[in-house]
């Protein structure tokens, strides 16, 4: 058996064992392959193979519904599944998605990409199955990081509703992307070591010891009943939230999981299957180092070196090395993250001794990360709390509720805004701009630069009198020419760039770089605009603008967010009340989901390019 | 010892349990009084008279920080810490707010109105004490229907970060505002057991076997610990997540809570004290309806009657009544709400034999409702899922990531939209057109009239190609003549209420009733402007909209909604695109928080009248 002649999961239900185990060994080798020529989460899902040729194995797919939290770890579903001929496509333009995805497969019921879905949409599913009086399978398959989430507990909290077997199989390498945090991740650390033994040995004293004591035994334990069935069952926690617990199992095992799976389908139960998995298995280097090998640009299998080093550091750096340079001299500063100490750039302030106890990584809780924030606001610290973000849209209300309407000076750390590249629409940071200006006393900054970037960390930290967001994308640094010194912004205020005539081109962030782009194809037309840098997207200083705008007979606003209420509209909301305005061209993503693919690309496809952003200008010119 | 003399906390200190319980029965007599004159939220305050005294005695507040977990049970700590004076004033315009608000009290260290919070609040509070290195108290009171909301368990799985102690009160009522739903409700059920005696008598027995016998009980359990520790600690659930549980205590029982706090406070952990309470205690009628009674209008306390009828039915009850008709003819209709049976009109549907199995209640939850409906709508079901306008702000992410980017047809229905008057600030609805707009994909329906309502109810349950959200305001009907039969709206149209000149006015909901007096001012001045009925504020017809500008000299806006990112901003973006647009005003709720008072009154002061509307116009034209 030979995974190109897998068209779909059919082709592997009458194998052996040892068969199955062989093919596990052809899918690993095939996706360190894929993700070492292109990039791509790679030990996630080398860890998930064995899981994944058992499932399929086992479950009627795609009639049984099967559903991968996140996602990230579904490569060897995707080969198993009919796309083994498109692999070598994945997460670039036109290619497949490197998430499952309803409109790829009909494998994948459900589309993924944010954290801990995975439950309230396989109960979905669970519930419809019974109210249709279908008898098809349910399986939730989710790491122990996306356990972390609050919508899984939401969710168990809700699970018994079904009437047949819903399994959750949770898929434990003691990863989320970062180490997992957390009481909970102790708890399964717990559960891994198996009780078996003792309680078998317990029940063999209970047979020896003479009857009438036994019985009593039995007869107190009765009474305390609780107590009784926590012996027979160590996932307790989960048996309180009326889930049946079995495990812990092998996940690298095929022969433990396909009798486990097996035992259990059937069981009118909700059902939470705890599988012990190596986070890179088979991949010597990512299994020592796994947060590295999370997610990977292309490198070399032999010695994992990347085969393009990256020019400058990437803006992450820049934000944790400014943090840290600003807590080191302001003690209130605390960082906040949701599983991404790495991938947010606070890494260095947890090494840093200085700095190291106030830096805190909640696991993936982004709601929990902004109303802690809130707390220790209260007690007059000044929080900055690091996001990406798509994800920090999980927090909407907890940023409205409970610190804009208090006014407290929470600072947030917006990095992948824009769009992010291969991880595609579940991970473009295309909305916060929109958003984010829905909240009253919020101050939103967009840095065009790495220096000013700097400035509006620090601009931020210092002001206390209300909460500031800043937001940048997944960039390398354009210079190495970065300052060492501080200078305070004046909140609201734009930066003039160049004075020119008629045209107005205002950029919101980097995406000032191809205004100047713009304006450089303009020029050969004749045509000498102004530049502005917008710096501040929420407040604006509308007189100043209106006067800019009164002088101009074009204003074209630039941004990589959505238009749909994003920076143009705030400016379309003042040209729309003044008398004779200039005509506005709003340019930025469309107010849809955008495809994966290279950034630069996607930007040009899009009109986000200097020739893109004249020629709209030139349509009403 | 009486109410009128107490003037903070500091004066309750001295006294005896005796005069205690005489207060909290003074107290109960004072929070009924009020809320049978005001309105307000009755029976959950009734159940904290006791919590409330006993925590004010125990713990050094205000230095010792005392968070109430959503807040609508927190009248008798507003009597007791210095609010007696304005205590009749509350909820209403310029009063004290009906929840705990940092900006009245010293003594209510953290702002609330939405569910969850208190754990994450209260732990920003403690950490923020550790790196202080102060040695404050922190307690967090929670009821057991927020305890069903993600935002919790975040918080519980990071509450060990504390090194001092943390104290979680669990104020258990077996209810949220319907009766608690879920695994966890059951849960605490079983707790509400208590098990001490089996225990002790489990350890007498240990002691009375025969010493070799024991000693290998012993033995055999301390291999197997897990087992022992819960047999010892029945609150197992909470002790796997690092919190050490005690209870359940009788929250009605001075001394025992008093003796309770006093030994526990002291602990360097995270403690969960486990009190059961009865909403509504001390009103009979408010005991045997604990739903009706848990935000009541003014009544009579004689027999509980209301002192004013509604005259007509709630917009609410027009929803249930619709959705109702609806489903006993589409049986893919699925009603969904988080734990706001009555509060949302879906009572009706489950109390109904042919729809009751196709409602869930999810509690507190309102992230999870919004997946498991996509996972709903992903079976082919058409999933309607309501949920107060300011509470949906909690599914934003859920709405764009699983529910709008994969298309799928979910109903969101948003009562509460717009303002809700005495609930306030937390309350309002004022950001749903703003933050909804945002989404790709999301058609958004505002009704101006119940007849209008029911259409779009209907229409978006036949609308099968995406989401669809719908919303309107706490509000009774206008009319009595509500028709019977359904006519599909076409999707993004507006209607055209009167055709007049000059000037356009654009109602969004509603407030077109107040767009239509608004022309009455206007045509005493001369003008007789034309109006329309947006009905649609996503997608929108545009080159309908730019031919009407383009007949008007004037546009104005009105919606009860921000006009920071509304529907306003919408328009704005289409006008600031035209050639030679006509001037925009934009009316709407102001880009701020809006404080408590009438409906009636606050849209006055907002210029969302008939004369403030008009004079806005008559600025401009």
């Amino acid at each position: 058996m030979q995974l190109k002649d897998i068209s779909s999961p059919k082709d592997i239900r009458g194998a052996s064992v040892k068969e199955l185990e062989a093919l596990a060994e052809e899918i690993r080798a095939v996706i360190l392959r894929q993700v070492s020529e292109h990039g791509g989460h790679l030990s996630s899902s080398l860890g998930a193979v064995e899981l994944s040729i058992a499932l399929h194995y086992v479950y009627n797919t795609p009639s049984d519904i099967l559903i991968w939290d996140v996602g990230h770890q579904a490569y060897a579903h995707k080969l198993l599944t009919g796309r083994y001929e498109s692999f070598f496509s994945m997460r670039q333009r036109g290619g497949i998605s490197g998430f499952p995805k309803r409109s790829e497969s009909v494998y994948d019921p459900f589309g993924v990409g944010h954290a801990s879905t995975s439950i309230s949409a396989g109960l979905g599913f669970a519930i419809g199955r019974d109210l249709a009086q279908k008898n098809n399978q349910v399986i939730a398959v989710i790491g122990d990081g996306s356990m972390t989430g609050g919508m899984v507990f939401e969710a168990l909290n809700n699970a018994r509703q079904t009437k047949q077997n819903f399994t959750i199989i949770l898929n434990d390498n003691k990863m989320s992307i970062s180490p997992s945090v957390g009481a909970l991740s102790k708890y399964l650390s717990k559960l891994s070591v198996k009780h078996n033994s003792s309680l078998e040995e317990f029940g063999k004293f209970l047979r020896s010891i003479p009857e009438h004591i036994g019985g009593k035994i039995r007869e107190i334990m009765e009474s305390g009943k609780l107590a009784l069935e926590n012996m027979a069952n160590p996932g307790q926690f989960f048996r309180d939230l009326n889930v049946r617990y079995f495990g812990p199992f092998d996940g690298h095992n095929m022969q433990e999981l396909i009798e486990t799976f097996n035992s259990i389908k059937d069981l009118p139960e909700v059902c939470l299957i705890h599988v012990l998995t190596q986070k890179g298995k088979g991949y010597e280097l990512a299994t020592t180092n796994p947060t590295k090998w999370h997610g990977s640009d292309p490198f070399h299998i032999e010695d994992g070196s990347v085969i393009m080093e990256k020019p400058r550091p990437t803006l992450t750096t820049i934000f944790g090395k400014t943090l840290l340079t600003l807590a080191k001299q302001d003690k209130t500063i605390i960082g906040i993250t949701a599983a991404m100490l790495d991938g947010c750039g606070l890494s260095i302030l947890k090494e840093d001794p200085d700095t190291a106890e106030r830096v805190f990584d909640v696991g993936i809780a982004e709601e929990h990360a902004v109303t802690f924030a809130a707390g220790l606001a209260c007690e007059g610290f000044t929080p900055v709390v690091a996001i990406y973000s798509s994800f920090m849209q999980r927090a909407y209300d907890q940023i409205v509720h409970d610190v804009a309407l208090q006014n407290l000076p929470v600072v947030f750390i917006l990095d992948r805004a824009g769009l992010v590249g291969s991880d595609g629409p579940t991970h473009h940071g295309s909305l916060d701009l929109s958003y984010l200006r829905t909240i009253p006393n919020m101050v939103i900054m967009v840095p065009s630069d790495e220096n000013e970037m700097r400035n509006m960390i620090y601009t931020a930290t210092q002001h206390k009198s209300g909460p500031v967001a800043l937001r940048y994308p997944r960039a390398v640094t354009y210079t190495n020419d970065i300052r060492t010194e501080f200078s305070e912004l004046p909140i609201g205020k734009f930066r003039t760039v160049f004075k020119g005539t008629k045209v107005l081109l205002i950029g919101v962030g980097f995406v000032l770089a191809k205004c100047l782009d713009a304006a450089g194809v303009l020029e050969k037309k004749g045509i000498k605009p102004t530049i502005i840098d917008a710096r501040f997207v929420k407040p604006l200083d509308i007189e100043a603008y209106r006067e800019l705008f009164s002088e101009h007979k074009v204003v074209a606003t630039v941004e990589d967010n959505s238009i749909a209420g994003g920076f143009g509209s705030a400016i379309a909301e003042i040209l729309a009340e003044m008398k004779n305005p200039p005509r506005l061209v709003r340019i930025g993503l469309p107010d849809a989901f955008v495809g994966q693919g290279e950034i630069d690309e996607l930007r040009d496809e899009l009109g986000l390019s200097g020739n893109g952003i004249a020629a709209r200008i030139l349509e009403v010119y």
